[in-house]
């Protein structure tokens, strides 16, 4: 898959011109930028170079207009300048999402509510894999995808990645997992990298495996810096991690459905300090002209989310027994919309985070979903060809995607200003209701509790009324109701009830 | 059954001395006391006016000695005086149980591990409900139940009891349950009440009931004091509280087997301020020559536990999904056993804290064993009859009884020193050791996880392994082994391992 020229410019969709211009060392020295103005707006976007005196400017118009640009640069012989006519959007591109209260929506103002998934470094694999790993998602309930640029060293990561994201030569293979702090002498274990020189194969990958997650409607999850390392990508001064993250603006942000998540536990790399973090995200604010989503995430204290350049809350569970749970006091704390990325996955491997059954995996979903908020999946089986999805993708296994798929479906039973007042129902349960309290939609959980019956008080109004079993995924229609009644419910966990105003 | 005779008189077993006297309108006019003297103990007890003239004096002897007593008081013509010879104690005969440490220990120095159940009025029902609730003890694993002093209204509790406290009468039976705050007038309501005059043919059920337990071997966990009232037993007077809690002790505090609980929900009764428990509690602690184990019981927040006359934490979780796992930090902040009263109960009735399958229960069992803490059971099945083991007794329904049996039997493999030593063995299990760190004995409960395998780190020791299915109750053994190994598990929930050293 390639990205559109202008001849093929569309609302909502990346397009890229190249050109040829000044050979140079570092792509990092590239000052190519590029001027796109229409009836509606008018952008600033910086080209990159890709290797070989070859240049690239990459543009998403979010106007089915009449587009005029301009690139200039100082390794150009003369400025480019053109124009095109982007063709109106087509059904499934909404555009770039951003937060929206405590929720999220496209552009275009349709709602996105992330149901997302984890495979760290599923686009570094080989390609059979990776194809394997595109199969697996256009079945899968998930519109949003955690990976990571760099490559990861870790248990079940101990292969080489297909490439490495800089020019330069790695440390051979290690048998055994190591945990390199981030201030190891990554160049004494072997490695020579060029930090300044990204490897246009490597990040060609990235491109397509963004463009393809677009195809499928799925969020990529950028994850920019991580502390799973071998190579010495976690411990690079901080003026080429801004550079790096320019760069990765400059080349990833005209994609639609990029977020930038600064790190993968950016706790683990104490070699960063908070202000970096702060520089890496104010610079990422300061570049991308679209506006992508951006936050960053935690191994074990939370980021501080209320910086200006956060714009949702990406956690790591905090408590091995309340994760979700914790939803209410993070929309209380941070006024943004919460996710949580990473509450342990469904498998059985021999790690604390990676042993959950499905019904614990989901019954946290719904948990976040009644409170307003947005969680995501991860699996961990132990197959015998140590293929993660957590971090490899390949091939679902677990009862989780199904049951997360039934959710999803209730979820888009709500009216379209989104889900998300959310108001404690009674004890032991959790309710969203409409957003502007008109309660017209009313979804209850019950979570591991069993109940028999449980009293509605609903005044007035007259509510359609069904009971989910959120793990049979059934919907059993309990007729319509109003006033105050009382439900008789099957005794068993993980039920739900949903109210719809007739 | 009767109190022995001190014709019948034996270590930690109550006798009872009965006399005429003077007779008096309100029985907290008595001035009846008694010292016994043996070779290793001399004790000062206060008598009971037992209603028509008639008083008693109970005693325990803690030792198989020879026993003087003097009995005094002004509503005695002259004192009574007498000799008797104690002989050694029975097996199943232990004393009293007393905090040690993190855990408790009878008289003799046997450890007693609690495990708990809950029926807050059985002593009230009619005879047949009484017979059945104690048939139903006689196989169950508990060794303390916590009852009520005074009759219940509540939900599904809506009879009169079998009698009445305090001589007078109470208002008719309520077809629904209304709650009645502190601060009503309970008189108006059309109680008609002498709370001065106890009414022995009531109290005498409880002696009784004390009595049965104790040749059980049940701790009898005693609450003076509830906010679930229409009789206006919770809304005494202070120094009427008082005289009654005088009373209590005079009556009950030879039993061996007594705790006192000073409430349930002591939050729940606004009228009782906290200098009012502490009286209480104090009250208790001078009058009681036995030192039984004092706590208080929270609805929300729970009880300054550092308080010097309470003598381990008595807690109502205080969150609905981090129940037992918050052990740790009790016992760090108080320094003294932790014994959660109340984690909701198995059962499926409409209620949050009546719905929990046995899974969940059982697991917050294992939770609080693994940290060194300890747990209490109830049960809350919706059964035709309306009669809820939770309050009413009768019979058990549920499936977490026989797994608290095999969680009681394989605590009592660990060493005569008690278990305690909690150590946080890794990421989402937890494990006790030895008290003094020598860890002869590890057991590590894995919860909710579903692990194919961990890592074990023993050094030099050898220890005999055994996996541990905690719901299925299976123990698989699994070899000697030492040092370094993993361990292969069933990739199930509610697995345990139990290490023993050879």
């Amino acid at each position: 898959m390639r990205i559109a020229g202008i001849d093929a410019a569309r609302q909502y969709v990346p397009l890229e011109i190249r050109f040829r211009g000044q050979e140079i060392g570092s792509a990092y020295e590239s000052d190519v930028s590029a001027v796109f103005v229409s009836k509606s707006e008018e952008k600033r976007v910086s080209g990159f170079y890709d290797g070989n005196g070859e240049y690239a400017v990459r543009f998403m118009p979010s106007y089915p207009e009449e587009y005029k640009y301009e690139i200039t640069g100082k390794s150009l012989s003369a400025p480019v300048s053109g124009s095109f006519a982007a063709k109106p959007k087509v059904e499934g591109f909404h555009g770039v999402a951003r937060a929206n209260g405590f929720h999220f929506a496209y552009s275009d103002g349709v709602p996105l509510r992330p149901l997302g998934t984890t495979a760290y470094a599923f686009a570094l694999q080989p390609r059979e894999r990776v194809e394997e790993t595109f199969r697996s998602l256009e079945s899968a309930p998930f519109n949003k995808i955690r990976f990571c640029v760099f490559p990861k060293h870790y248990i079940h990561n101990l292969k080489a990645p297909f490439a490495y994201p800089f020019v330069g030569s790695a440390a051979p293979e290690s048998a055994d997992f190591v945990w390199y702090g981030g201030e190891t002498n990554f160049a004494s274990l072997g490695n020579r990298f060029d930090f300044s020189a990204p490897n246009p194969a490597y990040f060609e990958r990235l491109d397509e495996c963004i463009l393809r997650l677009m195809e499928l409607g799925i969020e990529a999850d950028l994850i920019l810096f991580h502390p799973y390392d071998r190579w010495g990508f976690s411990n690079m001064p901080h003026e080429t991690d801004i550079a790096y993250v320019k760069y990765a603006v400059a080349r990833f942000s005209a994609f639609p459905n990029v977020w930038w998540s600064l790190a993968n536990e950016y706790d683990l790399m104490p070699q960063k300090s908070v202000a970096d973090w702060d520089d890496i995200g104010e610079t990422i604010e300061s570049c991308d002209a679209y506006g992508h989503l951006r936050s960053i995430h935690n191994c074990i204290p939370l980021y501080d989310f209320s910086r200006p350049w956060v714009t949702h809350c990406s956690i790591q569970r905090v408590d091995l027994y309340k994760t979700t749970e914790l939803a209410d006091e993070f929309r209380e704390r941070w006024n943004k919309p919460v996710v949580f990325d990473e509450i342990a996955y469904e498998g059985d491997i021999d790690q604390g985070w990676g042993a959950l059954t499905a019904e614990e995996l989901v019954r946290r979903f719904w948990e976040a979903a009644t409170r307003g908020a947005y969680a995501t999946h991860g699996e961990t089986f132990d197959v015998p060809s140590d293929v993660l999805w957590w971090s490899h993708g390949g091939t679902l296994h677990g009862e989780s995607p199904a049951r997360l798929a039934f959710l999803r479906d209730v979820l888009a039973l709500a009216p379209a200003c989104g889900l998300g007042a959310y108001v404690k129902k009674g004890w032991a349960e959790t309710a969203v209701s409409d957003e502007d309290g008109s309660e017209s939609f009313i979804l209850v959980y019950y979570g591991f509790n069993r109940y028999s019956a449980r009293d509605f008080h609903l005044g007035s109004g007259r509510y359609s009324v069904e009971i989910l079993d959120t793990w049979n995924m059934t919907r059993e229609n309990a007729g319509v109701r109003s006033g105050d009644f009382r439900l008789k419910l099957p005794a068993k966990p993980y039920i739900a009830v949903l109210l719809r105003k007739e």
